[in-house]
C-alpha cells in the first residue's frame, strides 16, 4: 500500500481520506476502524459485481458478519423507497448500534448510505469507498448525506461524517468515459473558486486525465480533497463559506430536476451550470470575458455539455427560475448564486431575475 | 405569564423548557426565537382543532407565513409515509432553511416533527409544544426524534435538539383519562431510577394528579424535566447513562410491536414493562420484593396495566424475547435491560434468558 492521506479536521469527528491504488480490498486499509459484530456493504447493481466480493473478503477478518445490500443504480433511485432497502436489510440482519456501514459506489450510494448511517438507531458509523471520480473528489468528503424529493434535489438528509474515506484510484479504471467527464466537472470546480494553479494545471493535463493517467488522477484527487477539507473544516454545516462548493450547482440542480433525475449525470449538469454561473458573474461585472471563455473551453475539453437543455417550450428561463427557487441556498424565495468574484475566489449573492434570464437564454438550446 | 423554566445544558445546543399555564398561545413565549420568513405548525387531527388556530395567531406577528400540516393521529402513523407529508408541505410552501417548525401535539407529533426538522435541508430549527403529559415529561425533552419501522420502534431517527420546549399545563385539561395515565407511566419512571422523594410524593399525590390538580401537575412536570435535563446534559447521545431513561421500555417496546403499534398506548406498555423490569431486578437479587410491590401498586393506582398481554399462543415468552432482540440497546443479539439496582439507582445489564422467561410467564396473561 502506498496511500497518500488528507485529513479533515473536525474535532471529535475528524477523519482521514486515503488516496492510492489497491486500497479498498486490502484489510490493512480498515485496521484503524472500531471493532463490531457486523458490517453492511451497501452498493449498487453496477458496482457490486465488480468489487463487492473483494471488499467482503477484506472485511471478513474484522467482522464476524459481513452483510450486503444492493441498490438499483442511478440518481432516479435516490429516494425514500431505496433508502428503506438499507433499513430493511439492517433490521432483517439484526444489526446493532455498532454495525459499520460501507458505502461502495458513487455519489448516490455514498449519500444514501451516509443518511442511512445517520438515521439507523439515530446514528451508526460508516465508511465511504467512493468508486467514481465525482465521489472521490467531492461527494464522499465532508459529510453531506441525503436523498432527493420529487420537488428538489438532496432536500432530505443530514450532516454526518464518515469514519474514513478510501479513494482507490484503481476503481476509476472501470468507469465509463461519461462518468470520468462527470467527475471532472467537480474537479474543474475547485479551480475558479479556490486554486488558480489547479485551474492552469487542468488546462495542461486534461488529456492525461481523460486517459486516466494514474499520476495525474492521484494529483487531481488529492488536490481537490485538500481544498474541500480546508473549506469543510471551516464551515461543516454550511453556515457560510461552504456554499462556494456549490459553484455551478444552482443552475445544475435546475437542469437535473427539470429533465428528471438520471437524464443528465449530476456532473454534466454541474459542468453546464458552471458555464451559466460564470456568465452570470461576468454580467454582474465580477470577472472578465477571457476568464469565462477559459472556463468554458476547459469544461468542453473535459467532454461536458456547455449548452443547457430547454426545460420548457415557452418561457424556458421562467422554468429555470422556478426550479432554482427551491434550492437549499434560497431564502424567502430569493435565489442565491455562487459567483466568481475574483481570481480563485467565490461568494454567494443574489442577482436580478432579468440578468439571470439573459444568461439562461444565452446558454440554452432554443425550444 | 407565570412560567417556570428548566434549562438543558448542551453547550451551543442548550435550550429552555418553559412550564406553566396559558403559554402556548401567548406571543411572548416565542419572543426569543430567531426571525424567519416562514413557520410550519405540525399537528394531528385530534389536537389541531383544539389549539392550532390559537398557536397560528400567536405566531403571526413574528412570521409572515404561518403554514400548517395536519397528520393522522396515532402511533401506527409514525411512519415514513406520514413523515413525508411534512416534507411535502415544506417543499410545496417553498419553506427555506430558516423556517421554524412547531410540533403541536403528543410524542408522535414531536418525534416526527423533530426528525423532519433534523432532515429537511439537512436541518432547520424547531420548537416542541407538547400537549400530552407523556410528551411534557419525557419525549419532547432531550432531542430524541424518529419514526418506527415495521421491525422495530424508533429505529430510524436523529438526535436533534429543539430551540425551546413549551409545556403548557392547560393543554393537559382536555386529555382523555387514558392519556393522563399513559403520561403518568413516564412520571413514575423517574422515581425508581433517580428520585425516591419523587416516588414517595407520587404515592401521596396520585389522586391529585389523576384529578389534574394544576399545582400537582406543575410539580410533577417540573421535577421530571429537571431529572431528564440532568441525565441528557451528561449523555446527549446515549453512550451510557441516558439508557436508564428507558426503564420499562425494553419490555414495553416488545408489547407495542407485538400487539401492533397503536393497540396499547406507549405509556401503557411502559407501565406494564416497568413491572416486568422490576420483577427482573428482584430475580437478579438487586431489589427486594417490597420495592417491587410498591412500584406495582403505584403503577396500578395510576390506571395502568400491570399484567402483560399474551403475544403468542405457544411460547409467549419466546415471542417477547424475539421482539426484544431488535431493541436499540441490544448488542450482537444480547438484550440489555434497564434494572433497578439500588434505591433510585438504575443500570443497564444482560440477564439469562431463563430468568427473563420466568418474569414474562409471571407477569403475562395466559393464552
Amino acid at each position: 500500500m502506498n496511500a497518500q492521506t488528507v485529513s479533515i479536521d473536525l474535532q471529535e469527528r475528524s477523519y482521514l481520506i486515503a488516496i492510492g491504488r489497491a486500497l479498498f480490498d486490502n484489510p490493512l486499509t480498515y485496521s484503524g476502524l472500531p471493532r463490531a459484530g457486523s458490517a453492511l456493504i451497501v452498493s449498487n447493481t453496477t458496482v457490486a459485481p465488480l468489487y463487492a466480493d473483494r471488499l467482503q473478503s477484506a472485511l471478513r477478518g474484522k467482522y464476524v458478519n459481513v452483510h450486503r445490500v444492493i441498490l438499483p443504480d442511478g440518481e432516479e433511485f435516490k429516494t425514500w423507497q431505496t433508502l428503506n432497502l438499507i433499513f430493511d436489510a439492517l433490521l432483517a440482519k439484526g444489526c446493532d448500534r455498532k454495525t459499520v456501514l460501507f458505502a461502495l459506489g458513487g455519489g448516490v450510494v455514498g449519500d444514501m448510505t451516509g443518511f442511512a448511517a445517520a438515521s439507523y438507531m439515530r446514528g451508526v458509523p460508516f465508511v465511504q469507498i467512493p468508486t467514481t471520480l465525482l465521489a472521490q473528489v467531492d461527494s464522499s468528503v465532508g459529510g453531506k448525506t441525503g436523498i432527493n424529493h420529487p420537488l428538489g434535489k438532496n432536500m432530505i438528509g443530514a450532516f454526518y461524517q464518515p469514519l474514513k474515506v478510501v479513494c482507490d484510484l484503481d476503481t476509476l479504471m472501470t468507469l465509463p468515459p461519461r462518468e470520468i467527464s462527470a467527475g471532472l466537472a467537480e474537479v474543474i470546480k475547485y479551480g475558479p473558486i479556490a486554486d488558480l494553479a489547479l485551474f492552469a494545471w487542468l488546462e495542461s493535463n486534461m488529456d492525461a486525465l481523460l486517459a486516466r493517467d494514474p499520476a495525474a488522477m492521484a494529483h487531481a484527487v488529492k488536490r481537490c480533497c485538500e481544498i474541500k477539507a480546508r473549506v469543510v473544516a471551516q464551515d461543516e454545516r454550511e453556515a457560510g463559506l461552504r456554499a462556494i462548493l456549490n459553484f455551478g450547482h444552482t443552475f445544475g440542480h435546475a437542469i437535473e430536476a427539470g429533465l428528471g433525475y438520471g437524464q443528465w449525470l449530476h456532473g454534466e449538469a454541474v459542468g453546464c451550470g458552471m458555464v451559466m454561473a460564470a456568465q452570470l458573474s461576468e454580467r454582474l461585472g465580477l470577472v472578465d470575458a477571457v476568464f469565462v471563455a477559459r472556463l468554458r473551453a476547459l469544461i468542453q475539453k473535459a467532454g461536458l455539455p456547455v449548452t443547457g437543455p430547454c426545460l420548457a417550450a415557452t418561457d424556458n428561463a421562467g422554468r429555470y427560475l422556478e426550479l432554482m427557487r427551491v434550492d437549499k441556498k434560497a431564502e424567502a424565495g430569493e435565489i442565491k448564486f455562487v459567483v466568481i468574484d475574483g481570481p480563485a475566489r467565490a461568494s454567494v449573492r443574489t442577482a436580478p431575475d432579468a440578468l439571470v434570464r439573459e444568461v439562461i437564454d444565452l446558454c440554452c438550446q432554443s425550444a
